[in-house]
């Protein structure tokens, strides 16, 4: 079955919302093994959303329309679909009540315009909504299938989960499953070519490279008539990638390095204690994006100047001025005395150029220590500023991921 | 003119991402005045591409694609887009030395198929990356004009903004200007009831309220025939707003409160240093953000436990006992204490409760002091933990600027 997506509002086409019910309902059926091969955004446009509707009704079985299902005269995606398919329109007077019952509930006085919300096209399935005063509903028409959502995601997603779910299971065979693998410390087309030939000679699990953020993962998505079946077939897979590529892959699925280290620390019983210089804060701020890192991680230094390196930290000036404040032996220094200063057992340090400007914008060397063992690690990094900070702090995180699992 | 967007990608289709490229390319064609009817996606797939394509012909004039431009066997669409247009293809020099240098830079060998990356269809205008390896190009065709992006959007912002807006300005008759006032400390309705007939009354420049990321901004915009016609008539609105709004309002436009907050301590030779506890590295981690912040700001502390705050910052046991780590008194005794123990001029502390448990989270304090004078203001914030670290970083630079302007 192919589905496809059009979300209807002025507001998606001038940028002023971003288009997360999509995004939801692209998930969501990709989890229920339907294939979603086009989405579309029109405005509260009659013709044009006509265009939207002819186009996916050639295109797919299932065309599903969120918003324009509200009481003013811009919601107009009801009328349109029940016109377009030659359907009359009546009122469904347990809508009409529930659509009463909540204006009474909130207090309001329900307006006349409200009423509309309450007719549907001959013959549709209506849908409930629980969060809002808006029902939706599915028409069967020919052999297409037309769910019409309303907009707000609140409303949404609970009506979609409820309603339209167990609709679709029924009129569907056949499950999806996917699987991320998340890596850091690999280019993306470096990483591809490592893996070429699982690439090409895999169709089912299909695998596929994403590049994001300085990081590079592999999606591996499996389609079978069981999610068990699904699982298995992704494990293999799963297995031929991690051979190949297995020291770079950090994490999994919705993981993110700071999760995968706090998690790590947490279990190792580990306290860890930063001190940065070019990511000015950035690896103490994503650690403590995790609830319950305070038994890992409780203190950090910024030390930002050279003055700062030696009044907080107490680099020696002399060293600073001989090897200079972005160099192997002051990432070692600023580790170390992080490392004294604390009662931490790992300590982690930054010292690298963030630019904009400069001859070496991007060298960046990360410190790990645990007072018997240090290793330091040069990376050159590329991008603007924020970017630069952002992986110099992912790449740290992940030295103290290696140097803990003792890699 | 008329655009449509066509994002590519399987992952948009799958839900793995959203999609923010089609959000902020709206909001700019907006701000050209180029009306945007349609967005459509489409997965990585030659046949329902050329689909999505070939309606777009149809339905607009400017066609803009995004993503697909990648060195990978997934990456099709400036092949897909040559063939349908029955363009050859040829190498573009200068464009491969580009990459090959950016190999060069990051220490990475280039692989092969980063070559097809200086491939392009004839007549191609070649818009330059300076955020990574894949050339945009714009080709113009008939009456069509399509213009190809990079998906990821640290590069395809920059592209869009140096390279097709200048391109796109030459095409487009009628000027429209936007400027946006930006808040803190105000809540949405509150601003907006504030100035409720101005929004109503408002038609040409219009005054709309957008809230986001714990800020309220207004976007005043204004069409005429010349820009600095449009300047004058957003000046008479904005002087309107800034009489009821004046002391919310830190700045314009695409200013945010860390880039404020540092223009103003180097402009005024301000040292500061931060004392951090509940937003854990996130303000120092904002001003760092800012190239040449280092006049400005060269030491920090993240102290997120009570034993981090007596031990680096010499709070007292008996003091964090008897008035709590979340205190009016721990704002205060931290912010004096990292003053002393720096050379900085200006010292800003946050404490409070992240969450996501417990009774009080969002109750934030933050002490700002001088050595003469101390504030210690007191915020409720309402969210998940991410945010209510943004929230509290923001507020506490907002709280620094309001300390300097003596206001």
């Amino acid at each position: 079955m192919r589905a496809e997506i059009i979300s209807v509002g002025t507001e998606l086409l001038l940028g002023q919302i971003v288009n997360t019910n999509a995004q939801y309902l692209s998930r969501k059926l990709g989890e229920l093994g339907i294939d979603v091969f086009f989405i579309s955004c029109v405005g509260d446009n009659e013709s044009r959303l006509i265009d939207a509707l002819n186009t996916a009704t050639r295109r797919a079985e299932i065309i599903i329309i969120t918003g324009g299902l509200g009481p003013t005269m811009d919601d107009i995606t009801k009328e349109t679909v029940g016109n377009l398919l030659k359907l009359p329109f009546s009122l469904h007077q347990e809508s009409l009540e529930r659509i009463e019952n909540y204006f009474y509930r909130v207090g309001r006085k329900m307006q006349s315009s409200n009423r509309k919300q309450a007719e549907f096209p001959e013959g549709a399935i209506i849908l409930q909504n629980d969060m809002g005063t808006a029902p939706g509903c599915i028409i069967e028409n020919e052999d297409k299938i037309y769910i019409l959502l309303p907009g707000p995601p609140r409303e949404l997603g609970p009506m979609f989960e409820a309603k339209a779910i167990p609709y679709l299971q029924k009129n569907n065979k056949g499950t999806l499953v996917s699987k991320v693998l998340r890596l850091i410390g690999i280019g993306e087309s470096t990483a591809e070519e490592l893996v070429k030939d699982i690439l090409i000679e895999q169709s089912n699990p299909t695998v596929a490279p994403l590049a994001g953020d300085g990081e590079v993962s592999f999606r591996i998505t499996a389609k079978s008539e069981s999610k068990d079946k699904c699982m298995d077939m992704i494990s293999e897979a799963e297995g031929k990638l991690r051979s190949r590529l297995g020291k770079f892959i950090y994490g999994t699925d919705d993981d993110n390095i700071e999760i995968v280290v706090s998690r790590i620390l947490l279990q190792k019983g580990i306290k860890i204690v930063t001190a940065e210089s070019c990511t000015g804060g950035m690896v103490a701020n994503m650690l403590t994006d995790n609830p319950g890192v305070s038994c890992a991680f409780n203190s950090g230094y910024i030390a930002y100047s050279n003055a700062a390196k030696n009044r907080i930290l107490g680099i020696s000036d002399e060293g600073l001025a001989k090897y200079g404040a972005v160099s192997d032996w002051s990432a070692r220094e600023m580790a170390l005395a992080a490392l004294k200063a604390s009662d931490a057992d790992v300590a982690v340090s930054t010292t690298g150029y963030a630019g904009p400007e400069g001859e070496n914008v991007g060298l960046v060397y990360i410190g790990v220590t645990d007072g018997f063992r240090t290793i330091v690690k040069e990376v050159r990094l590329i991008g603007e500023r924020k970017r630069i900070k952002n992986l110099a702090a992912k790449y740290a995180l992940n030295e103290v991921r290696l140097f803990i699992m003792g890699k």
